[in-house]
């Protein structure tokens, strides 16, 4: 790929010619008009459009539209599936990612030509590294400020999400924190209610943090979740600051794109990215975002950690899914800033997903939260920690999960109630 | 509705009991685990959790998921259909557009649960109303600043979408001023790339645009594309102040709620808020954001105009449903801040279309905008102007539209083309 030019990659399906369908889509994010009009000169649109660079026919004579369109389909209609590479000069846009987003990922999924299009992956030039900041903290700086080497970050979520005021949560940290706890995140619901508002929760919460890390030098990563008005984030940033907290959390789909590239450069903690609201971006698999293409413009931004859900999880998302995910957020995107982020297991993790996920991964740069699988566990956190904790270790030196479980009578008790 | 409480209506697909499926979601939107965890007290649940206020069941036994899920589906299985509304109390979010997203379109779309789920519409309480600005200009400030009053604004679009550089814009926009035009936009595709840099653009555009008000009294709004960081769209807005101009354009889905909510805070001039984008977030009947929820957020973030598509486009979107999305543009959200904003038609607009935009939406108040209806007409953009203004004429008046076209020739020539 040239450097003065970006590319993206389309699953698409039409009931059209295929290479006519992507002529349209090509044609719709550029010059944008069917109708020739005065001053669209050849060389103009040479310039200017976007080309065709791949296109690569999959699936032929389908039956049915995945996505209906307002004109009636034929009963017998059939679609064709293709795999497409679209490519746009930099020239029309720069290195934005505002502007990147709108033109890759604009008016083309509404065409009538379309029965289908998934964005599944993005190629940029060194033009947007140089843009954006990308994390600050990443991998690294995460396990420098947590404390924790050579094993995932042991995480929990603050349950009940929401009800509980900021003593309330507080004395639950406290108990996660006695409970050998590394990480441990406020859930999206819960922002700066009037229940439980921000500046108390983090002024209960970080005394107490920083009460253990005196008696203990462990010093466990709270990810308070700031989600709000870019205001309201300025000053909650300032609190955790003056606090001494590690972490802040942010909603991607709540804060935007926008608010997340200025939010990263302010920031000066490292910035926990949800996800919530994922499903209806990427839930049918013929429409949207891959997670793949869409982490690129959060890493960019300035994320630090990117949540990838779980093996095994609650949600309808498959395993290969979740670890095609985590995978993409440990690949390098630009030689000179790679832009590395640490993916966040989640939804319903216990003990049993680690192996899994290990061998999938074969990393341990990753935070697993488990929320019931800590807090729940029989014999309260400090055993649902260390069941987790268990678990890796067994991973990381090959011995199957049954076998460790019968020197850990924490683990054996966890698999016991996740069976 | 209580006022210290919000409420979102869904479409829900489910193959399990429906009553089971919506207790799920308002669990994971409130208590947020399956697993009861210490402090989760049925007082605290009481007061916190989301109630299911209303269950009503559409369709029964319908084959086949809407949307897969990890578990394999039974082929002879049923799913049903039901409209959900829900209810949270504010206590938890307080009154933030951002964690009102996270809460009405969170993980929810993900759930096993769930085959099929749309989120209908929203209902907020007066807080939002006082926490928010809604439009600052609205219908009356476009047409005070625009001067058309008692008849749409007739615009259009810069074509082709890319490749003109600034001096070529500007030719078009002095052809554009004397054809009559009332309002034209940038392409989102548009806003400060190398090939034609915005201040470069706004100073040779609004240079044309001053001139012809200073001959004519007559001052075409130009919705200038300022979409891109918040630095950049800061300095942008003051550019656009500088030089006169009257409109900003800005890409919803690539800014985001927070780059809106402070855009709108510092913009003095009306916000066309383009929604690009808009089908990976609607395309399928069963996932995702309706408009008329979706535009209650950008309203009262602050947008002034509001892309709503238009009879008989190109995209796949069926005109019940661009009536629908106009019609709430135009409908009230509270009794004392009505954020009402100017419903923007695009997208294969020409004079064809006009008597069934006026029929259907009884009102003037609105933008629209066509492409090749004004820049392709046979006889030239004055004609194409003209043909819109008087197919609008014999709208209003009741006047069907081939008996006008008799004593008009530009609209003859226009519905010729058209036809």
């Amino acid at each position: 790929m040239p450097s003065d030019r970006f590319e993206a990659d389309y699953l698409l399906e039409t009931p059209i010619d295929v290479g006519r369908a992507a002529d349209i889509i090509a044609g719709e994010q550029s010059s944008g008009t069917f109708v020739a009009v005065p001053g669209e000169t050849p060389e103009l649109k040479e310039r200017s459009a976007a080309r065709v660079v791949a296109l690569e026919v999959i699936e032929e004579g389908v039956p049915g539209r995945s996505l209906p369109t307002n004109r009636g389909a034929r009963p017998d209609e059939r679609v064709t599936r293709a795999r497409l590479t679209l490519s746009w000069p930099l020239s029309t846009t720069g290195p934005s990612l505002p502007n990147l987003a709108a033109t890759v990922a604009g008016n083309l999924f509404e065409l009538k030509c379309v029965s289908g299009l998934k964005l599944l992956d993005l190629r940029l030039p060194g033009a947007f590294a140089a843009a954006y900041p990308g994390p600050r903290f990443g991998i690294e700086g995460t396990r420098r400020m947590s404390g924790v080497h050579g094993r995932p970050l042991i995480g929990t979520i603050i349950k009940p999400s929401v009800g509980l005021g900021p003593e309330a949560t507080a004395a639950l940290v406290h108990e996660l924190c006695e409970a050998g706890i590394d990480f441990i995140k406020d859930d999206e619901l819960q922002s700066d209610g009037p229940d439980c508002p921000f500046d108390a929760r983090v002024a209960a919460v970080m005394r107490v943090i920083e009460t253990y890390a005196d008696r203990t030098g462990r010093k466990p990563m709270f990810a308070f979740n700031l989600t709000g008005d870019l205001d309201q984030m300025r000053r909650r940033h300032d609190t955790l600051l003056a606090h001494g907290a590690t972490c802040l959390m942010a909603s991607l789909n709540s804060v935007g794109l926008v608010g997340m590239i200025e939010l990263a450069r302010f920031a000066e903690l490292p910035i926990h990215a949800h996800r919530n609201g994922w499903g209806y971006l990427a839930r049918h698999p013929l429409l949207g975002w891959s997670y793949v293409a869409w982490q690129k413009l959060w890493r960019l931004a300035g994320a630090d950690h990117m949540h990838v859900n779980g093996l095994d999880n609650k949600f309808s998302e498959t395993d290969e899914s979740v670890i095609a995910s985590a995978r993409t957020c440990l690949t390098p995107m630009f030689p000179e800033k790679p832009c590395t982020v640490m993916p966040v297991f989640s939804s319903g993790q216990t003990a049993r997903q680690v192996h899994g996920t290990y061998d999938a991964l074969q990393s341990t740069d990753l935070i697993m939260t488990a929320g019931g699988g800590i807090l729940a566990h029989p014999d309260g956190p400090a055993a649902g920690v260390r069941s987790l904790r268990e678990a890796w270790e067994a991973a990381i030196a090959g011995i199957p999960l049954d076998a460790h479980a019968r020197t850990c009578p924490e683990l054996a008790r966890a698999l016991e109630v996740a069976a």
